[in-house]
């Protein structure tokens, strides 16, 4: 991680930092991005149990959002060892570095909810 | 700060914290809102001065996106000092409490850009 262009994500071609941050926010604005996200902090992890990680999602939806965050850089597939072929998808290293910035964002809005 | 409510947001009622960073998430990332936001954590500005600081924007997406946070309980609007009336929007303690994670969404958006 000591080099500045070690994990590029893919948002932007862009030179003008505030035109990326928009991106940014766009990107993971998108319903359940975020979350999705947040799930795979925790370790690679199946469709199936990213499904059921992420309450409320479609499966459909779900696809769509994980090819765009592999789009983008953020997620990637990989197959799973073992005897049984299956699917793993699993952060970048770009992704991985959105830990901090999760965490934050997590905590400010726990401190920041209301209880009714 | 010491006390868990004292700068709630109005984001939902809902208890599930997953839901509500999806709500968090979706609120921001609507385009342009994040950047508002880190216009005001340097400070209050009035409606003209925003609208110069984020670069792109419409007056009219300015003055919704304005309404939105406001009704999120991120900004308010408060008058400005001087013979001169005029208004300014400033973060609220919940507004300014993001901070943390503004730096480091921005941080992570910087580290992770492609310079093409």
């Amino acid at each position: 991680m000591t080099e500045g262009q070690s994990h590029p994500c893919r948002l932007s071609g862009e030179v003008d930092p505030q035109a990326h941050l928009v991106e940014v926010f766009e990107l993971l604005g998108r319903r359940w991005s975020g979350v999705i996200i947040g799930a795979l902090l925790r370790g690679p992890a199946r469709f199936n149990e990213l499904s059921r990680q992420v309450s409320g999602i479609s499966d459909s939806v779900l696809n769509e959002r994980l090819r765009a965050l592999m789009a983008a850089g953020l997620v990637e597939r990989q197959l799973a060892d073992g005897p049984a072929t299956a699917v793993l998808y699993q952060l970048t290293p770009a992704g991985e570095d959105f830990r901090a910035a999760f965490e934050e964002l997590r905590a400010w809005s726990i401190r920041n909810q209301v209880i009714s």
